[in-house]
């Protein structure tokens, strides 16, 4: 009878039900300004909008995932306040740049819904929509969680496992991003002298920085998402459970990822999508965190002159620099491994 | 003969003394971001602009607890400098809403004055009102103070308790809040269904959530109201003090109980009056804050049938779930409670 | 062959050479509100746009040492990536107000080398300048650090030290201050009754408050101004080296000390120049930052009869508060001192 919402459980789903999240959320450089305080990026479309302006945007684009953790954290309430485990994503597009003043919304489709043997959780698989103000869809990607039943007699919602895709294709890549002048990209002021011909496939490229995670830094990301996943700032319970200790949001670890990759793809200023990420180990305060690429394949952008895609496996690692690559052995990942993530970025051609 | 300020002691307040606070303060969306990142919370109309501007706002509206603090911060110098305890608060109305851009200012003046009988301190009780830029009243409140007295063998300033409200009538509620049109407001995008009618006094709401707070997060917190009481900040004087460690501005504690009573209280997404509140008990970080709800009353506001008022008394604790409501053992607060809050919000009809 | 970059070693730099530094970044209210969490200053001008509108600038400016900050962030990749320490500043002028919406590029000019007797690292003397999308140049100092050599039998690249100035000349300080309105720039918002006649060369004065700096604080701000510096971030490898912690940035002191210092200074409200500064030993987080000021002279700016400039020196001390003016010991600092800062600093008149 209380008021208080406790999240839905495995048997609180529907197959094909829409959920319309809480929570709409005005974009700001308010929003920029702490980003950056916390990972520190440095790619210059969306550091300046002096620079953004030249190449062919408005103005400087809200970062990539500073979009996507916003949108995330509006789906925990609904989809995942009761999981025990974030098992993947895949087909994550972005679909329009984002703007300060925009204001975000999202809607999460679930579309595949399997219980486990134990009856005790079931995976809930949805398709996840972001939007601005005037409906214009800004990112969706599919996304799969292990959720608890709250009984463990109710029956199974549905049992259904959605095809999903391994990769998305380039001629999706080039939504969120207008049409740039290459010739007006400056390589000095980017940071970088390579572009799209100068990276091979199967090039690795060590990103050298480490980032320390502090308590209060994770705590305040992951809020300003309005992310509400009680791990990540509850110790007073997290003491008493499997970690003893805060768990960081799994985002934390790609945002970082991302900022410290600029160090060798500093002109792969835009993520386009995202082919599947896979938080492989936990991150928590105290930890330092390094990260190293491999350009996993090339591709052209159908109808694309200006930027062309890399597909890029980045690996981040804690308290353990990657000048090695270090990332499987045999099948399991090498210990200190906490985030697999394969993505296509543009970069100027 | 330094020209640095050491506050006001408790002999030179003088009755009727109006105090101009120093500190003009232009409130912007990065305030908007940052007070996001500390607390995160999640109500529609401060959240997002277009939400706001749908329902009758120009546009979103600051957060306002976070007013409060900023007015309250600049009153600091000059009031409570020399402070020992901060006693109570009494008729805090909100006037006006405050937008990004808008610049505040403060006065106190002094309502009361009473000296201890020890000779040592004294009781200061001022009327602090902040203002916006175009001398528009935003914010007012009684608030009493225990202050030191630089000199035991100095006369009493003034002998005088003044009477002060035990809560703020309904009339006086809608000052703040534009009328608004409560069909447009969207339940699902404010995250809960209850409204006006669906609270009954004597009800109890447990928010479920808790907090940790890290020394970094309250002390940002606290420099961005530009508050300076130096217990606050600075562990070197604070060591060789009363707790050994620095403490936690009581306003912090009202932030976060205000941020996690969203969940059971989404709807109420405007303070328009605090009737009364008392810091029982410190906090310090690495404690874990979590709070629940009573309904006190209800009252319609004169004049206006959008939106109602509720009574809410909310209680917020140290490192203890709030399933079983901690309130009182005989006239004794339960010793994890941090914060009685007594406040009117306004809800749709 | 990796595309990454490992910063220039000492042999790497010419004598003339001008390098443009990556990153473009444009300031916002976001960074303003974030600075002002970090920091908590409260000088009127900065921060309130109707204060500084009324004495006649456009809006409130960026805080200059915010300006600076991002300058110098942008010329650690180049620059500092393999410094020893940071040697010296000398000549640095604020040319140009700069305010939100401004995008900050910055370049430096080698105006001196001079390798060590070790072979191991010389000293690289560099001019920066900051400057803005219009290419109004808004900054400029120099600046000179101590270089590891990538090859110690790499011949030395140079041969030169320049001659720099000790003070910057009073004709020059008005710069990047507007004709301000004397007679509307009220002493009370500003929090002080004391203007550029109320202060004697050889004053001296407490800044009384101490302020603990938290490992997060000191990497947001760091971050924020996209200094890459790994020694700020990186707990894993500074573990190994030569203090076992990070190290706290040098401008973060400055910042510290320049926010404590309001309290006595609180009219100085523009820092124009600064002759020179000495980080004269590390700060580690849980250190708390206490400062004290001397005016060592007083000067008028030609042209100008609405402000005069105090050149002040301020020192900032750890863990030791500066009643008695802690400086030095015969010719060594006193230990606790980690700041002596030379610097202008306008006040009305």
């Amino acid at each position: 009878m209380t008021k208080t919402s406790s999240g839905n459980f495995f048997e609180d789903f529907r197959l094909g039900q829409t959920i319309r999240h809480a929570t709409p959320r005005t974009v700001t450089h308010g929003d920029v300004a702490l980003y950056c305080g916390l990972f520190g990026a440095r790619y210059a479309v969306q550091s300046s909008s002096a620079f953004a302006r030249t190449i062919g945007y408005p103005e400087a684009p809200i970062d990539d995932l500073l979009v996507f953790h916003i949108v995330f954290g509006k789906t925990v309430p609904d989809v995942s306040l009761n999981a025990i485990a974030n098992l993947g994503y895949a087909g994550m597009q972005f679909l329009a740049p984002v703007f300060a003043g925009d204001t975000l919304t999202a809607t999460s489709e679930v579309i595949g819904l399997k219980e486990n043997s134990n009856h005790k959780t079931g995976i809930v698989y949805v398709r996840t929509r972001g939007f601005k103000q005037d409906g214009t869809a800004v990112l969706e990607y599919a996304r799969w969680v292990m959720v608890r039943k709250r009984d463990e007699r109710a029956p199974a919602p549905g049992d259904h496992v959605p095809r999903l895709p391994t990769v998305v294709e380039p001629k999706l890549l080039g939504a969120a991003c207008p049409p740039i002048d290459v010739k007006a990209y400056d390589l000095a002021l980017s940071g970088s002298p390579y572009r799209y011909d100068d990276y091979q496939a199967g090039e690795k490229i060590d990103h050298v920085d480490g980032i320390t995670v502090e308590e209060a830094e994770h705590q305040i990301a992951t809020r300003l998402y309005q992310n509400t996943a009680r791990i990540h700032f509850d110790q007073f319970s997290a003491a008493q459970g499997r970690f003893g200790k805060r768990l960081i949001y799994g985002g934390h670890a790609i945002s970082l990822a991302r900022a410290i990759s600029f160090n060798g793809l500093a002109n792969a200023f835009h993520i386009s999508a995202i082919n599947g990420g896979r938080h492989v180990a936990p991150l928590f305060a105290g930890g330092t965190v390094f990260a190293w690429s491999e350009i996993l394949a090339k591709a052209e952008v159908p109808g694309r002159d200006d930027v062309g895609a890399l597909r890029l496996r980045t690996i981040a690692t804690k308290d353990r620099p990657c000048a090695d690559f270090p990332f499987k052995i045999a099948e399991d990942y090498e210990p200190s491994v906490i985030l697999d993530l394969d993505y296509w970025a543009l970069i100027p051609r």
